[in-house]
Order: C-alpha cells, then sequence, then structure tokens
C-alpha cells in the first residue's frame, strides 16, 4: 500500500462499513489471520472469526453481526467480507502494466490490419494480415494475434499470448501470458498406419467479459466454432479442445482438461485437474471436484467428483468405506471358515 | 466455407460418393448432426445414422449401404465417413497461415545459421548460432530455434514455440505455439541439502512427420537423445520427461505426463491425463485410457485404464463394484451377527 | 562427447575414483546400460548391477564395494555413482546457451530499468519501467520482464518467460522457457450472476538458487506474496496458485498444480500430476505420490498417495484389495445364502 496508507475510518468509508474502536488505526497492508502482523489488517467472515483471537493483527474486516474475541483491537464491519476485500483491492491496486496506446517500433502490424481507436501495440507484439483490434484494447510485449482474426475493445491480450485460426473475441476479454487460442484441434484419418490430421476450418468465438490466463490452450473447430460463454473464467495451464461449448458464467479452474465436442451448461465449474472425456455435455450448474473424470453426461445441478466420476455424496461415502476393504476381505475369509465349520457340524448332526 | 459454397454433385465428386436426391443442393457448411441447420451438411456413421431423423441438416453425408431415415433429404453415399469429411475438409482448408518466405526484419538470424531455399522467418522470429533450417520450413511469429539446432524441411514452427538443446528436428515436423522442445531435464544430485542439476548434455530427436501442438515441453536428455518416433502425434500440454523415447505412429492426448526414460513401442495411445512414472516401458499397441496412471510396464496391445493402471477390463468390474462397497461392509457386519447368533445356538444345544 | 573423448584415467581423475583393468579406454559417450554401445561408459549402482552383465557397453562406473560380472571389461570405481556422473556431466557440458552480454538491436528494454554489469539482452528480450536486472543476468530470446520487477545475479529467464506483477527474484534464478510469473491470481468476487477477479496487489518472491523449468505458472498474491522457497526446484508444466508458500528445498515435478494459500514445508517432494486443493497445509518433508490428490493437511514426515490422499503403505493396502472387490461382493452373497440355508434348517430343526 505504500504511499497509499488508509486509515480504518477511510477503509470504512470505502467498503461502506463502520469503525469500531481507534478509526484513526493506520493500514500497513492486508494479510491473512496467520500472516499479518501489528500494523496489518487482517479479515474473517463467520466461518473464520475463531482465528481472530490468534492473529496478531492490528485491525480486522468482520461481519455485521459476528461476536469477536479480538482484545479490543479495532475492527471494520460489513454486511460481506469477501465483498469489502473486493472493493478494497479495487481501491487499492494501482494502474495495471498494459503498453500505451500506440504501436512500438518492434512491433509488427501488418499494413491491412484494422487498429480501433487508442490501441496499444506493445514491443515485439504482431498483429497478421486482415486482423482487427477494437478500441482501447492491449496487446503486451510480444503478443501475436495473427491473419484473420477480430479482438474487440477494452481487451487484454498479455505478454506471449498467441491467438491464431481466425478467432473471433469479444470485448473486455483478457487472454493470459502464453496462452494459445485458436491453435489446430487434435483429430486424425488414420489410414495404412499413417495419421493424417484433419484440417480445421473452424474457427474460436470467445464471447464478452471472458478471462483466460497464463498458458492455456483453447483449439479452434474442426467446421463450426469452439464458443466460451460469456463471462467464463479459465485459469492457467487448461486445455479446450475442438468444438467445445463453455456454457456462460462457467469457471473452469487449472489443469483441467475437456475433450473434444463437449458441452458444459451455464454456470458450471470445473475443479482443478478434472476432465472431460470427449462428446460430454453437462447441464447448467453441474459442478465437478478437483481430479474429478467425467465419463457421461451429467444433468443440470449435480456436484460430481472422484474418477470416473459419481454424484459427491455417494463419491464421498465410498472413499470412506474404501480404507476398510483390506480388512474386509480378511473378514469375509474368515467368515467364511466359521461358515464351513457349522455346515460341517450341522451335517455332522445329521 | 463463404465464396467457396459446393454443391452435393461437386462433394460427391471430391469424396468419391454417389448422391441420392437434389444434387443441386448447395452446402453452407459442415456441422455436426446437432448444430447443423436447413443450408447445412451433416454427417452420420452407422453407429450414428439414428440421429439423422432429428437432424434439422438439409443433406447429409452416410455410409454406402446404411439405412437412413432422413425424410427425403439429399445424401451423399461414401463407403467410409470419417474419410470423406477428412476429403472434404483437405478441399476446403485455406492456405494455412504462415510467413511468406524471406526473413522479416524484426527477425534475428545468426550470422552462420544455414537457412535452406525458401524458408519463411517470420516477425520477431530467432534462429541461433550455427542453426540449420531445412527448405520451405516456415518459422512463425516469435518462434525461436536457439544455437546449434537442426530442422529439416517442410516444418512449421508455430507462434513463440522454442527449439533448443541442439534439437535434431526431421522433415514435416509441426511444431505448436508456446511449446518447448529441448529444455533441461528434471534430475539433480542432492548432498547437504542442495540440490544441483545434473547438466544435460543430450537432445531431442524428432522423427519425420511428427505434430506436436502448442504448450507441450519435449525435455532433451540427460546424455543420448529424448526421441519421438516417425508420425508420432502429441497434443497440448503434454510432457515429456529426458531420455523418453516415444514409438512410431503413437497418439498423446493432452496433458499426459511421462517421466525420465519411460520407454513406449509403435503406435501406442495414451488417453488425456495420463501418466507414466519414470522407467517404464510400453509394448506395441499399448493404450492407456483418461487419467490411468501407470506404475508398471504393460506388454503390447494391452489396454489398461485407471490409477493405478490395470486391465481396463478388470478396472471397469471394480468401478461398477465400487458403489457396493458401502452397503458391503453394513452387510458384512450384519452377516457376522447373524453368524455368531448361530454360532452360540449350536453352542447351547450341545 | 565429440572432440572431447576422455579416457578412462582422465575419467577416474574427474570423478575420483579408480580404474580396473585398461585405463587408456577412450570412452565415445555415457549411456545407459540398456542403450550402451561397445564405445560407451555404462554406469550401475548396486541397485541395477545385475544388469552389467547384459550391456553391450566397453566400460561402466560401478560402486567401489560391488561385485561385478562384467565379463573382463574395464571398470571405474567409486564411492557414490550418480554423483560421479554428475561430475563427469559438469566436466562434458559445454557453455550454456544464453546470449552475450550486451543488449540486442531488437531488445526493448525501458529508459528507466536498471541493468548490473554483464547482463544479457536477447533478441526480442522486454525489459519493462522501473525494472531492474541484476549482474551476469541473461534474458533469452523473447524473454519479458515487466515493469517493476526485480531480477537478481547470475539468473538465466529463458527464451519466452514471462515475468510480470512486480515479482522479486533472488540470484541463481533459472525460469525456463514459456514460464510464467506474477500473473493474477483466479479469484472472484461474483455477484447477480457476474464473476469479478479480485485485484490482485501481491507479487511473487523467489528466493535464491530456485529453478523453474517450462511453461509452468506462479500466479501473484491477492495481496502478500507467494513465495517460492531456497531452492526449490519445479518441473515443466506446474502451476502454483496465489498466495502458496513452497519451502526452501522442494521438489514439485511435472503437472503438479497447488491451488491457493498452500503451504509446503521445507523439502516436500510432489510427484508428477499430483495435486493440493486450497488452503492445504504441508509439514516439512511431506512426500505426495504421482496423481496424489491431496484435500486435507499432512504433517511432517508422512509419505501420502492417491486420490484423496492417505499414508501411502495404507493406500497400496487398499489398491492391492481393489481387484478383489468384484468376487467379494458375489462372495458375501454365496455366503449369505449359505448361512441363510443354515438358520433356515436350524428354525426347522426346533
Amino acid at each position: 500500500m505504500d504511499n497509499d496508507k488508509l486509515t480504518l475510518r477511510e477503509i470504512a468509508g470505502i467498503v461502506g462499513g463502520s469503525v469500531e474502536g481507534d478509526a484513526s488505526f493506520v493500514v500497513a497492508a492486508i494479510a491473512a489471520l496467520d500472516e499479518a502482523g501489528p500494523e496489518d489488517l487482517t479479515f474473517a467472515d463467520a466461518r473464520h472469526a475463531a482465528g481472530l483471537a490468534e492473529s496478531r493483527a492490528g485491525a480486522a474486516l468482520v461481519e455485521a453481526g459476528a461476536a469477536v474475541d479480538f482484545a479490543g483491537r479495532p475492527v471494520v464491519r460489513v454486511a460481506d467480507v469477501q465483498r469489502a476485500i473486493y472493493q478494497l483491492l479495487c481501491r487499492l491496486a494501482g494502474q495495471e502494466d498494459l503498453p500505451a496506446p500506440g504501436t512500438c517500433p518492434t512491433a509488427t502490424v501488418a499494413p491491412d490490419a484494422r487498429l480501433g481507436r487508442n490501441v496499444a501495440i506493445g514491443p515485439g507484439a504482431v498483429v497478421g494480415a486482415g486482423a482487427a483490434i477494437g478500441d482501447r484494447t492491449a496487446l503486451c510485449a510480444n503478443a501475436v494475434v495473427a491473419a484473420g482474426c477480430t479482438i474487440g475493445s477494452d481487451c487484454a491480450i498479455a505478454e506471449g499470448a498467441v491467438v491464431r485460426g481466425r478467432s473471433v473475441i469479444g470485448n473486455r476479454v483478457r487472454i493470459g501470458p502464453n496462452s494459445v487460442i485458436g491453435y489446430d484441434g487434435f483429430g486424425f484419418q488414420t489410414a495404412g498406419g499413417v495419421h493424417r490430421r484433419f484440417p480445421h476450418i473452424g474457427n474460436v468465438v470467445i464471447e464478452d467479459d471472458v478471462e483466460i490466463d497464463a498458458c492455456s490452450c483453447i483449439d479452434r473447430g474442426k467446421f463450426g466454432s469452439t464458443r466460451i460463454g460469456r463471462g467464463v473464467k479459465i485459469d492457467n495451464l487448461v486445455q479446450i479442445a475442438h468444438n467445445c461449448h463453455i456454457g456462460p458464467g462457467s469457471i473452469i479452474v487449472a489443469q483441467v482438461g475437456i475433450a473434444g465436442s463437449s458441452k458444459l451448461g451455464r454456470y458450471c465449474v470445473l475443479a482443478g485437474q478434472a476432465g472431460l472425456v470427449d462428446n460430454i455435455t453437462l447441464g447448467d450448474g453441474v459442478q465437478v471436484g478437483a481430479k474429478g473424470g467425467v465419463l457421461q453426461d451429467i444433468s443440470a445441478g449435480q456436484k460430481y467428483t472422484g474418477m470416473p466420476a459419481r454424484p459427491a455424496t455417494e463419491m464421498i461415502r465410498m472413499w470412506h468405506s474404501l480404507p476398510k476393504l483390506p480388512d474386509l476381505v480378511k473378514h469375509v475369509r474368515e467368515l467364511e471358515s466359521r461358515l464351513a465349520a457349522l455346515e460341517s457340524s450341522k451335517t455332522e448332526n445329521h
């Protein structure tokens, strides 16, 4: 927060909260419960309020109605702690590190590319033939927008990101460093032991307000489009294969892989390292747990986990039973002996 | 297909098929069964022919002998639907987006690099000292071929790809955007709590007709070579560690990881997110299912899946049994009681 | 080894060993047991000594006291075979492929960036406003160090790597090709169906002697720092989320994913494709097996594996029991019948 230190009074103003205790307390930094020092502001929603007593923080953001044990240190009470943190970070975040409008001398822009107003083309960035870049969009250092692609307004294409294959990208989209949008999908026609790639004539369509982070890959359609719906958020190192459709508002966490032609509904959530085989359909609001492996369609609203993925409550029961299996095997063998003994004694009795 | 719309008659000519119905039907686009509109051509092999009745497509590619329920709409009959799609896409695909022969002014080519005829070095691309690039090979924007590497003829090194570590690459090889070939392998000599990396003096050898997609990594050998056999196809975000050998014709799907010194036979298939620990040997034609984790060698022709990977039929039986486990535990406990009751009544009887 | 062929006598000198047999034998290359030819030097620690008899190698590095069956071919005896290989590779490894000190004409260095002595800025590399680069550090082709970042001395930032978000990097750190350090973390505040990213005002701090390989991603802290401890080694395609702390000396193998705010102790080892959910704490020396999925804290010194991860010995017992499950289900059903028969006969008897 450097030259920009705020008092609790100012913070209460930013987040719409009220101070209890010393409102003139100056906050050095925001910090988690276990990392905050006496000059820092920490925070705890109801679930974590118990941690306040042990925190070394000098002040805290807490829920309006929560009983807190904080040894008289000042607190700012708010309706929603996470929202308050969001508001505070918005206030504290500096200008983003984007190149200034204009084209750097080391950039390469094709003569027939169309650049909107106040477009920023950073050092080493490349805009191919016939590409179009919307107003106020920035290409960071060494980003590439290849021939025939269209980028909307107010986008940020980060360092080293590659957009190709006639991708069409909406407004306010962010593509992270070294991500690759629009490379050919992975499909082959094999004859005589030779794999020949299907030429890919489709593209990637990314709707408004999508954010894709670093080193993720979205392949172009074989024909038609791979489509990323409005407001979708995609983490690092994610693989989305050709002709997938990701429904609006979905969240795809790091290292997820989605095979070809799978279709996600609206507001799905795939946790880290989850995977879908090809041609899967997920209904709206489906959630798949970390490392979940989806081998069949899932209907709307279901939570699945495990490999192969099953309804989460069922899977968690199995996970709890599993440690009992080795002893169960022994136990059944022992029951068998006892049962055989009974059977033979019964036979003898006759 | 834009300015390039084809009639069914023309399409039949391209794919070697025969039209049933209106051969003058003009196709707007190729589309999957569930996405095609009345101006589009869809397709269905025997397995999916049932979907034709419900498709809104105006025309379809179908198998020569198949009975189809398509309400009188025209069809093109072919021996092999996938092959026909392949042929059609080959006809429709435009020129690939590769830089034109010559060296862009923003590229950097070492004075002693050897470039073949009609080599294309795109904007920002870099060719290091002593590197050799074969005839008609293209380096796209910001690709790097570092010192001492050799690239064959008719290759495409995509945007941001990095080839280093004295890699030797054959002909007609494609390296996808932001992939990394030839970085040091991950091996350390630890002494006194300090990990020191083994210097890697080996390289990567990639044979003819290999395709590697986006953001994949192939490490150079510690000594000797990491070797990718002829015609191998590698998807996005794949990890291949030092000194692996991937047999000719193998298919490695997205996010697979192969640890050091593992050896794959010919025509192996590793499905998405599968993994092999180090020093594994797979025989020819081994297939590993999605998310499969291979901890021991697998002999030729076997299909394995699961973690740890087991023969697929066996693993699938286990997956089916697993949901029964929680109740089985209860059931055995109940049998135990009943058995104990019998035993005690027997004791009483005596 | 080319122009640099060594005799066994010279090799013994380099590794501090002693020759048995023909010390004038000239070594063509170092090679693994199963790949070495008659001109090559192979090696085998006690565990692999049995392989010597079948190896075609002309000479071998072996342990000082080991009994070896090597048909009279010469050996070099050393106390520690792996250490000897390390020493030999250090001797054989050429100069690394780093750009020469100075700034390439196609690089872009902000006027207010501070460069130490003998800094090398390769072709197309970019140094942003206010960034600082320490003595003898090299930025390879197309690497980017964005505004406000600090890099120590003797570092190597490989081709296409991106360092941003005001990262602070120590000395002797290596960042591999196309890795991304310091992009925003994946955290959102959702209201009214709209996901808004938390502005990230934290950074990444990488301590001395850390090595990060290719295409790995380390996100900046939401506030505070994501911290990579001294001497940590990180393989390819690894994901480390915002605000993680990785304890000194830890080893993170390829394709591991660590979710937000997780904390690793000293000298942890995460094997390939392992994953941690968010807010996990691992004690010192914890080891997680390949593909392990950690859903809860693990105390110091424990070895865990599987999904969800459990103590390795326990998990391996389960893995051994699992194949018995399908038959166990049948067996229990059969026992039930036999038990019911006994019960009914008993009832009849009464």
